[in-house]
């Protein structure tokens, strides 16, 4: 089967905004099987809009669109398709009630250009959006499928996984099994280069490397008629990865990243935690406390980012002035005046230089020192890490989360 | 003038790449009054891409194309260009010396795929690419203009700054002015909704909405022959949305967080600023510390994620009995135990059920409150949050940075 997708909206024409929504599809598409045979974007334009789907509507099976479903008088999507397959754009009465519950909640008002989100070309089946108000649809007529999908990813991209996916793969005959394997401490060339030798020779199983939202994976495909059969044929494949990569694999599972895994452990084996950050600023306790019911693990996080605060911690101002804030004895004395504060049975510390100023000929901008405390036992890692400010911050929270799992020796996360 | 252009490559439609170079030179286009009519994406594929430059120069003045110029078989860009253009492949003769030379400075040897990237459609101009062996070219032929650059960003983003924009700038005659608004505080449909009637009877300048990188903005943009002329045409609009979006404006110019103009303001006024954070747990003082420069103003920050670390900073016992955690006095005692313990002039916090569970009728998900101490004043401000965990959370940091803005009054931001 060959599909296309068509991104709408003025914003990406111009360059407003990075079209991942088509990168995300065409990937999970190849994934069950469906060839991508063009991508197109548009703006919000109804003549260039009717022009797209009608080509791709003459040349493919499948047509996928993002964008477009907004309140506004320029969202015109739905209206396009309906116009294009002549047929009226009718009322959704459980949407509408969607809607009304959604702007209750917000104690806001249901205006007009929030209404037209309601309306949907006649032939459709609701694709459900629990992050906003534009739901999605599919019309399967006269053996061409088109799919409507809202623009913003993180409403595109769940709709696309939850209910789009698993609506064409039942399309497809052939059975596809995959699995995900999370990478953390190496670098995406570093991986490659370890991997590269059996990437070449893989058929089937295939392995393909995706450096995705930040986080390193690999993705293992393997396909057959058989269900069972497609999925036996990943595991030698896993095996040998796995001799290859050994510990710098940390899940198997999409989405999975460092803190999901770290504070599952965390949780399942009732293991208090508190931070202690420098660097990296509030950024290592908002990635913990985005997981939901870490509340009985997470006890106190501490921003020390002036001398002051780290000496009003626990942390003596002989160290601070002999070493220096950013030091390997001034990480573990955070470590462990945070465990000591905290009570908590692990403390985690970062102290470095984010720059882009505060560097030094010894002191280079991007040397992190993370800081552990576990029972009584502490550890320290240094890290020379390359980026602008954000990006050493964001690496230097990973691999705090990293280190924890290295030294407790996590298992390999996996969800069944 | 109209502009198109056309991503080559099939890893684009095995959504192995994200196509950063079709926003990247849609941006670059917009900036100098070019407009894009259209981006397509497709495979590595004669057939499809003769199509695809027939049917973009038929319609519009300007073809730029980006991949297929490596040295392989299917790399066959310039080829399929030559032949819609019915023009002969020519070598150039430095390019073949820049070959010889890159391969001897990597003691590698020319091979006759790499040959290839010599030879051009007749008619060209070269565009260098210090960054790779495979140049670009423009062809300027029967006033419509074919641009052919390579995929990789780090040899396109070049080609496109150092060349390919002043070579197209030359052919504009007319100058454009811009500013963009910087809008916070309101949703994206209410912003649309207030300002409609503006846009609706806008032509020169016009006035585009975006929701980029999570920011609500404002594009104005005036065109004119006269580069005075076209900034002054800015100004009356910009005054009419003053008037509209009032102190919902946080500032004006591209990429400014709130953080930044929150920070900034801080930073110009020496005053000092701590965070006590319980849903955020972290986010906002990661976001403040993201702000290079910062560390003057940043004294502390406090996670109490939980009652009993609440209740260590200060909070009383009774309060968070009697309202509860997410209540408006637990936000404002949060606040006031931060300025305290911190000695910071300003201190902002956060209480607020980020889900997804943890709801109840009185206080559901989403139910998030702000606490500002400033110089011994206190504020509070209740928020409804629609969303998932990591959106209630974000909203709610952003809320209370731009709560900081509001109450000390800000002006608003712009960089000179």
């Amino acid at each position: 089967m060959k599909a296309e997708i068509i991104s709408v909206g003025t914003e990406l024409l111009l360059g407003e905004v990075v079209n991942t929504n088509a990168s995300d599809i065409a990937k999970a598409l190849k994934e069950i099987g469906i060839s991508v045979y063009n991508i197109d974007t548009v703006g919000d334009n109804p003549k260039r809009l009717y022009e797209d789907i009608e080509k791709a509507y003459d040349r493919s099976d499948i047509i996928i669109t993002t964008g477009g479903l907004g309140p506004t008088k320029d969202d015109l999507t739905k209206d396009i398709v309906a116009d294009f397959l002549k047929v009226d754009m009718v009322l959704d009465e459980n949407e509408v009630e969607k809607l009304k519950n959604y702007f209750k909640n917000r104690k806001d008002e249901l205006n007009e250009g929030n209404m037209t989100q309601a309306y949907f070309p006649k032939g459709y089946e609701i694709l459900d959006n629990p992050n906003g108000t534009a739901s999605g649809c599919v019309i399967n007529k006269d053996n061409k499928i088109i799919i409507v999908m809202p623009g913003p990813p993180r409403e595109m991209k769940p709709m696309l996984k939850n209910y789009v996916i698993p609506y064409l793969s039942k399309l497809s005959s052939k059975y596809f099994a995959s699995k995900t394997i999370n990478v953390i401490g190496i670098g995406e060339s570093k991986m490659e280069e370890m991997i590269m030798e059996l990437i070449k020779h893989q058929t089937n199983p295939t392995i393909a490397p995706y450096f995705k939202d930040k986080s390193l994976t690999l993705r293992v495909m393997a396909s057959d008629d058989d269900k069972k059969t497609a999925e036996n044929m990943l595991l030698p494949t896993i095996e040998k990865i796995k001799s290859i990569l050994n510990d710098n694999i940390y899940a198997y599972g999409d989405d999975l990243a460092i803190e999901d895994v770290v504070c599952k452990y965390l949780m399942d084996n009732n293991l208090t935690v508190s931070t202690v950050e420098s660097c990296t600023g509030g950024m290592l306790s908002s990635r913990i406390i985005n997981i939901s019911g870490i509340s009985k693990c997470f006890k106190s996080g501490y921003v020390t980012y002036s001398n002051e605060s780290k000496i009003q911690l626990g942390v003596s101002e002989d160290t601070l002035q002999k070493y220096g804030a950013v030091s390997e004895q001034t990480a573990i004395e955070m470590a462990t005046a945070c465990a000591k504060k905290s009570g908590s049975d692990i403390a985690i510390s970062t102290t470095g230089v984010a720059g882009p100023d505060g560097g030094s000929e010894e002191k280079p901008v991007g040397l992190v020192y993370i800081g552990l405390y576990i029972n009584g036992q502490t550890y320290c890692k240094k890290l020379n890490i390359v980026g602008n400010r954000q990006r050493i911050r964001r690496i230097a929270t990973s691999n705090a989360l990293d280190f924890v799992r290295r030294t407790l020796k996590m298992p390999i996360y996996e969800i069944n």
